[in-house]
């Protein structure tokens, strides 16, 4: 229909989709990703198996590598980011810059899949020991672990007796900005509990949370689950401050059910760190002179009848993007942001 | 490109995307809905104001109506019901009966939109009180009341002095067998209080929750909004019985963070109630010979990054018909149903 194709910024669940999706509907897509693989944070950061279905991350997203492959519409440019960008939709110039130099191609529309990148929990605050303790590791440490096939003591080797998740981590927190829930780290800290129960029969998992936002299906997909068959343990609390004592990592905090202060010794503690822009949004939003939401993501507007759209006309952005999104919300918004783009050059062909 | 419409079922937020959608890719439409209007739960329940960004709901929802208007591609057969269904996508036989009696028309694939029924609080279980005391009402009969513009003791017809939310009626509830989070009803809830604060600025709004489930951007959009500027109280909680004394309705129950046992009179008391599969869905699942999930719902196939595809080729579902499902959900799945759905056509055409 368009002789130019549409742009997809990012390889990650959404990007993949939403090339898929372009592809589909009949149109030509160019997928340009910075780093030299597709597949996203879910390679990127070898997460181990996908909440809720606990599928191998990495079959998964080939899956969705290999539904590209072979098909003419398709351009995938690995290893390349977007420089520059020029005009409005449906006659955009886009600056590519890539190994072997810089092109600048014409694209009838864009989506933005450039996703989030995680909190660093060593960045603002020093409080949670991140950076002093080795046995004081994040949720994607712990992903990469568990795909590496068990879950150890980082400072010694051996298994460990005693594991806590700490939730919100860089989310909920106004001390340091970050005044949205991350949405996904309590469904992903209880998918990791079940998994080291599953690696550690002998190992006590517990996690300190401050409201389990498990919604809709993960309620008995993962949180019962690891609750009544893993026997994990939930403790609602506050955790004020990670300490060293002996070889043990010390919690400190407050116990809101029972109303007093915890002290207890873990072998790991495991930070669930919540989502932000990543670098790749920010740049995209400047290059695509696209405003942001007052939490700093990508902004869409509509309110929640329109979910995909920006301010700019012919310009999309799906996933991670404009906000903290589990998988079901970044594969949703890819699709309806491939029909959005296709059905904007549909109508520009009609009228 | 196919000469058969795409079949959308159901009129509401999902149905009216999805059939927006199919048409914006240029295929034609046909939407049957059972009621005599369009527009779903938000006009047929008389919701206020649309969570999180309180825009009027049938302002929103005629907009979604208007932008079906006039369009060739779009034919929309409301007080109207799918009464069978034969064949195979992309030749399926459905049955329709209306008000001027059955026709049978030949449609390519099928989008299931037929989203949830709020859960009935009498239903299961008398200890609401709900078909007992009139000041016992659902998040469902407060936005009647919010929409016709205050919010009274239906008993009396004065202001309330003190009102309180109780969360998880109908979900998280396995004595009644919804294993689920319903996933909407705290942030409706925090909606609704902050409503009910803006008319009513004297009087005293309590919410009794297990988890506040106020994901990604709700929890500074409506739930800061509503502890912080609109001074509604957060009990953590679990309520066990609803009685009346005198002219008032008495909450008791469990404060889980105090650890005390709580009895406190209200003047309304409002349920949060859940979502279940409506009668529609079942229905659909029938005709359709769709396999329904362990909660009820539709069963879609391929996990997190497969959405709306059912077990049957060529039918998809999108919205509350498949779980839970928030507003941007619904719009989500509904634009990606529709790329699938013409996807599926364009697929075809090209083999």
């Amino acid at each position: 229909m368009s002789d130019q194709p549409v742009l997809v910024v990012g390889g990650g669940p959404a990007g993949l989709e939403a090339a898929r999706s372009v592809a589909d509907l009949g149109e030509k897509v160019i997928l340009v990703e910075k780093a030299d693989v597709l597949g996203g944070n879910p390679i990127l950061a070898s997460y181990a198996a996908l909440t809720p279905d606990m599928e191998n991350a990495e079959e998964a997203m080939q899956r969705m590598i290999d539904a590209l492959a072979g098909d003419d519409l398709v351009t995938i440019r690995t290893g390349s980011t977007v420089v520059g960008a020029e005009g409005s939709a449906p006659d955009l110039k886009v600056k590519i810059a890539g190994a072997a130099g810089e092109e600048t191609l014409d694209v009838s529309t864009a989506i933005i899949c450039t996703g989030f990148q995680h909190f660093d929990p060593g960045r603002e605050t020093q409080m949670y020991g991140y950076y002093e303790y080795d046995d004081v590791i994040t949720l994607v440490d712990a992903e990469r672990m568990l795909k590496a096939g068990g879950f150890k003591r980082p400072s010694t080797g051996e298994d460990p007796k005693r594991v806590c998740f700490i939730q919100c981590v860089g989310s909920r927190d106004r001390q340091i900005g970050n005044q949205w829930c991350s949405k996904v780290c309590c469904g992903i800290a209880c998918k990791e509990a079940i998994e080291i129960r599953d690696f550690l029969p002998d190992c006590k998992v517990f996690v300190f949370y401050i409201d389990m936002r498990m919604y809709g299906f993960w309620e008995d997909q993962i949180y019962w689950k690891a609750q009544e068959e893993k026997k994990v343990n939930f403790i609602r609390g506050i955790v004020t401050e990670i300490t060293k004592r002996g070889d043990t990592v010390v919690v400190k905090g407050e116990d809101t059910t029972m109303g007093r202060p915890v002290e207890v010794p873990m072998d790991v503690v495991v930070l669930s760190v919540g989502m932000e822009p990543s670098e790749g949004t920010l740049e995209m939003a400047k290059i695509f002179d696209l405003p942001l939401e007052s939490h700093g993501f990508i902004e869409t507007v509509g309110g929640p009848l329109n979910t995909v759209c920006t301010a700019r006309e012919g310009i999309f952005a799906a996933g991670a993007a404009v906000g903290p999104a589990d998988l079901e919300d970044s594969i949703s918004m890819a699709g309806a942001a491939a029909m959005k783009a296709v059905g904007y050059l549909r109508r520009l062909a009609r009228t």
